[in-house]
């Protein structure tokens, strides 16, 4: 059996161990264009930053390494120019002596990836404009910074990459402005998620223009003038492109291998390409999401990772393993922030014009009697069959164990009643009795057996003035120091005995910081007749931050 | 519908809550024999040791705030003496008047905890020598240790409480010994992980005997003298017994209700004991392990607090409620360890004579080459139908995500597949691009489609040493450094060229430092035609700590 794999980083170079481990006598071969293989793409914003120190970590295997250990013959700078289907070759260039050779396979790999949009703006070709995917991108950004100590730096694009840049450049003490087609960063979160990563940018003291895109970029020694759409310039030293990846699929197209709607290389529940030889992974492929049912391209190292794994027992076992399909579950740390979501948003859903209902709470990290517990807010998304569609969280601490915990759920095609009962580990420095993935799942069972009414922060403005009444049901000092224009303080003490001054013929919207108290209210309300009684989602907290 | 409710701390107090958010008119009363509800049990060992520096902080409702907020009657310092079934009332004591009344209820609802063991053992009156239950026992613990600056404290039994007792103790300048009947301490883990627990424990300077007991406590004045069954003494200014906790079943047998073999109160999935008006949750009860249908006392805030929102909704809604039984998953802080297990240890499987597969595996909290990973050891436990059935994790920080993740896997009787498709988020700062978790489950497949055979650290001397050669794959340095006894080297790069070498008549284990190269090792020998090759699980790290 020969294996032949093209790329030899995420979904490659996993295969490709995975392949030796199942099989010694395999002829296993990876090609890659580059001259590195194995390495950390994850990491290479840290490394730019500092964060990760040594150059030598971004490193988990070399083709030294990998040829030492595992007896796999490691073909670095060599770019595959064509697959032969036919012939069952792949036609390739040695990228040193430019010598174009042949080599034929049983089984091919493809994990060629995906590469950084790079659009047709006039003066995108100035040298102070990066794109970040591989380690010499990694170490041209880095010889730029210590050589021209660049005191601006404008990211365009706001996704995990740009904010992971946006962080790293910042520590290095570049002033950094963040540029964003959309209303919002980080397009996987819903805008009011979203919000508390604006909050926090500011905070930082990072600039960003939202709903703007760049025109054109125009050199101006060594600064580069960036025009955005609303006519709006600014200057800077260095400037990074992050708006998105395209898959590779050119090697795919030309071969004819089937490509999907959403660009990627089509694959089957074995990973295997319309090609019984040819199998495809990672970042350039797509396949269907199991909630949705629709195909989707997820450039994630988790999945690339499981893939290889799973491409190389099918390859020497024959097909013996399904792919699930992945969720999308992403994590970020932007800042201090800890920024993560899985499965569906309200925006994807709002697009598929599926039903859904969605709910907003802030929890704690662990006990709030124990020292160093940090706020989270979590929104939960899931529909009236109980089934969890969605979840996003933006905190710091422990929002990557309950992130992970809404995955698993949501990966087992889990309800908001499997929430409730997660049994999780508890102590006072870890989390609560009740952790905050079940109170999600309680609330939203409040909210599908009618006991509670979510109106949300974009909601409020449907209601006429002159329709609803705005309840804020925290204390009276809290009431004092701020709260929600034209709003009545009832203390949610007192609301037993003052229902009657409550008008029966508005909409009655009930909110407090984070929506319990506020829930505890409404439970008292509708029990005493009222029933057009809502809670604010999320509380002022949300509110306040989505509609500033 | 009026409610009396047996106990005001996590289990009674929650239910009152719910109910109160389920039905406004229902009549509800908590009979409290304690001054304080709603506390914070888990709490006290931090505000005895500093961390939780204010008492107040304790409590998270009080008597007042309940009646206020949730117009519940709160009765504390009544100390409930009879459950009159046939009457269906209570006889109830008012401990500040003597007073004995009674009073009628048509539910009932059963949350009286559990009370620390004191064992007849003689000299145990000593008013040196406290337990840890509630508030009063708190205030007694610290008034005694702010009074008398004890130098050194003696702690017997180790579980969560008491190692617990004993982290706050030292964190006060205390010196502090453990005394522990079993081998090890905390009993919920096996012995090898325990092991770890173990060295960290010296390494703070906590001194430890293990398989001994107390035979006699003697009051010398200041101190008080422990005399141990291996005849050791030891001295001491302040014991804390902390040796487990018994359910407090004696309204309930009183009353005939029905108790089960474990001697907690037996409850059926509704939570509602043999008396259809009656139910019980939270310490005191028991119910089916749903891993092995036998009954189980898990004595825990998590169970008690979902417990008593079912045991509201049950009755209010009329038994919709379905419990799933517990899992047992646990957590704690010990020094800067975390240790964690959630469902059966190989201990329990050894004691029920069922067969069972195990691995450990040390892993590290997020990728190696960000900075600050931290180092965890997993086990787990699972059978040849490739259910998990119980893992154990110890470590530093994310030891408290995995276990949860384990026990959703658990909870819905997942297996070992389940654990490799978990799509964890992955971030540098957050995993690894396969998490931990993922790698449990690739191990375990490994073992059980023959890919891999381990031998455990106890299982070691069950081959006879002329019968066996141990191999360590590590480097030449590492050898040189420290190796196993009887070990000859042969580095994971050189075996396939050094087969030869290999006695095929013995039996060949393989060990790193980890388990991880001896695997890939393993791989090799095993395709090269030796069969009778063992990784030892664990690596070197785990022998090491449990045979020392
Ligand atoms: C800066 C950065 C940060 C990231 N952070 C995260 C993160 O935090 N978490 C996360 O989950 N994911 C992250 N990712 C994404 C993750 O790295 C990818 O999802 C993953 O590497 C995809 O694996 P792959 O094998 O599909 O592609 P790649 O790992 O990109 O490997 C593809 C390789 O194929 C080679 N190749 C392509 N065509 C040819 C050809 N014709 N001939 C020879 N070689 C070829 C390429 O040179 C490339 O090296 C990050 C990516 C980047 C760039
Ligand atoms: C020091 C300590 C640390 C702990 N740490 C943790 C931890 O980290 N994680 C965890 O999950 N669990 C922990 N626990 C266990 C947790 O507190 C219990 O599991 C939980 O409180 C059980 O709830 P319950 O309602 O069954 O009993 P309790 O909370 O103990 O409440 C029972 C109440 O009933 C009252 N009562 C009993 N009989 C009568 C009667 N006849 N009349 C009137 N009142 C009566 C008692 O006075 C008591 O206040 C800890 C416990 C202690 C003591
Ligand atoms: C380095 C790389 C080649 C690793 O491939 P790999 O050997 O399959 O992966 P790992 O190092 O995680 O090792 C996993 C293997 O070791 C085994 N293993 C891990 N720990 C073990 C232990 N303690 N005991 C026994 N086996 C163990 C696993 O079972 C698995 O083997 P299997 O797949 O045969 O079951 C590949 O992941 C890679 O190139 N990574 C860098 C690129 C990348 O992923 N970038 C994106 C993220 S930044
Ligand atoms: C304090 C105590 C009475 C709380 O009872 P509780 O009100 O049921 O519990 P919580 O404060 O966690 O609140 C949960 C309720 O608020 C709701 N809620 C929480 N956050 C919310 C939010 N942001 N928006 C809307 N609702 C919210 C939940 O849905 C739940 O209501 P439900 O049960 O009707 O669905 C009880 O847990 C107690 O006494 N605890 C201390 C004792 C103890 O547990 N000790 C052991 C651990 S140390």
């Amino acid at each position: 059996m020969k294996v032949l794999i093209i790329g030899g980083v995420a979904g490659g170079a996993t295969t490709a161990a995975r392949l030796r481990r199942l099989d010694e006598s395999a002829e296993i071969r990876i090609y890659e264009r580059g001259a590195y293989i194995s390495y950390a793409n994850c990491g290479l914003p840290y490394y730019i930053g500092g964060t990760i120190a040594e150059r030598d970590r971004l490193f988990v295997q070399t083709p030294e390494s990998f040829t030492e250990l595992l007896n796999v013959d490691v073909k670095v700078k060599h770019d595959v120019i064509s697959i032969n289907r036919d012939r069952k070759t792949l036609s390739v260039r040695n990228l040193d002596t430019d010598e174009v050779f042949e080599d034929p396979y049983d089984k091919l790999v493809l994990s060629p990836g995906a590469e950084p949009l790079r659009p047709g703006i006039p003066g995108i070709d100035s040298d102070k404009i990066f794109t970040l995917r591989n380690v010499p991108d990694t170490d041209h950004i880095k010889t730029f910074v210590d050589a021209n100590k660049p005191r601006r730096a404008v990211i365009i694009g706001a996704g995990f990459i740009g904010l992971e840049m946006a962080e790293n450049l910042h520590q290095l003490g570049i002033f950094v402005t963040i540029v964003e087609a959309a209303e919002q960063v980080m397009n996987i979160l819903d805008y009011e998620m979203a919000a508390e990563v604006h909050q926090h940018l500011k905070v930082k003291g990072v600039e960003f223009y939202l709903k703007d895109g760049v025109s054109s970029f125009t050199d101006k020694g060594d600064s580069v003038h960036i025009a955005l759409q609303s006519s709006r310039v600014i200057e800077a030293d260095l400037v990074i492109l992050s708006i998105g990846v395209k898959p590779d699929v050119k090697l795919a197209v030309e071969s004819g291998l089937e490509i999907g709607t959403t660009g990627g290389i089509k694959i089957d529940s074995h990973l295997m390409t319309n090609d019984k030889d040819i199998y495809a992974l990672g970042d350039a492929t797509e396949y269907p999401n199991p909630i949705t049912g629709d195909p989707l391209r997820v450039p994630l190292a988790g999945p690339a990772n499981k893939q290889g794994r799973m491409v190389a027992d099918n390859i020497i076992m024959g097909n013996k393993r399904s792919y699930r399909g992945t969720i999308a579950t992403g994590i970020a740390k932007v800042f201090d922030l800890t920024v993560a979501s899985t499965g569906l948003s309200e925006k994807q859903l709002l697009r598929m014009d599926r039903e859904y209902q969605r709910l907003i709470i802030h929890a704690t990290s662990h006990a709030g009697y124990y020292p160093d517990a940090d706020p989270m807010t979590i929104k939960i998304i899931f529909n009236k069959e109980r089934q969890l569609l969605g979840a996003q969280i933006v905190g710091y601490s422990g929002v990557d164990k309950r992130i992970d915990l809404f995955a698993v759920i949501l990966g087992h095609a889990g309800t908001i009643d499997d929430l409730q009962e997660i049994e999780h580990a508890y102590a006072p420095p870890f989390s609560s009795a009740k952790d905050p993935v079940n109170i999600a799942g309680f609330v939203a069972e409040n909210i599908l057996n009618g006991s509670s009414h979510h109106l949300h922060w974009n909601e409020m403005n449907d209601i006429p003035r002159e329709e609803r009444i705005l309840i804020d049901v925290r204390t009276e000092d809290e009431y004092g120091i701020e709260t929600l224009d034209g709003a009545v303080n009832i203390p949610l003490p007192q609301i037993r005995n003052r229902i009657a001054e409550i008008p029966k013929d508005k909409k009655v919207i009930l909110f407090c910081g984070v929506g319990k108290r506020a829930y505890m209210a409404e439970r008292i309300l509708r029990q005493n007749g009222l029933e057009d009684v809502y809670n604010l989602s999320g509380g002022m907290k949300t509110y306040s931050l989505s509609t500033q």
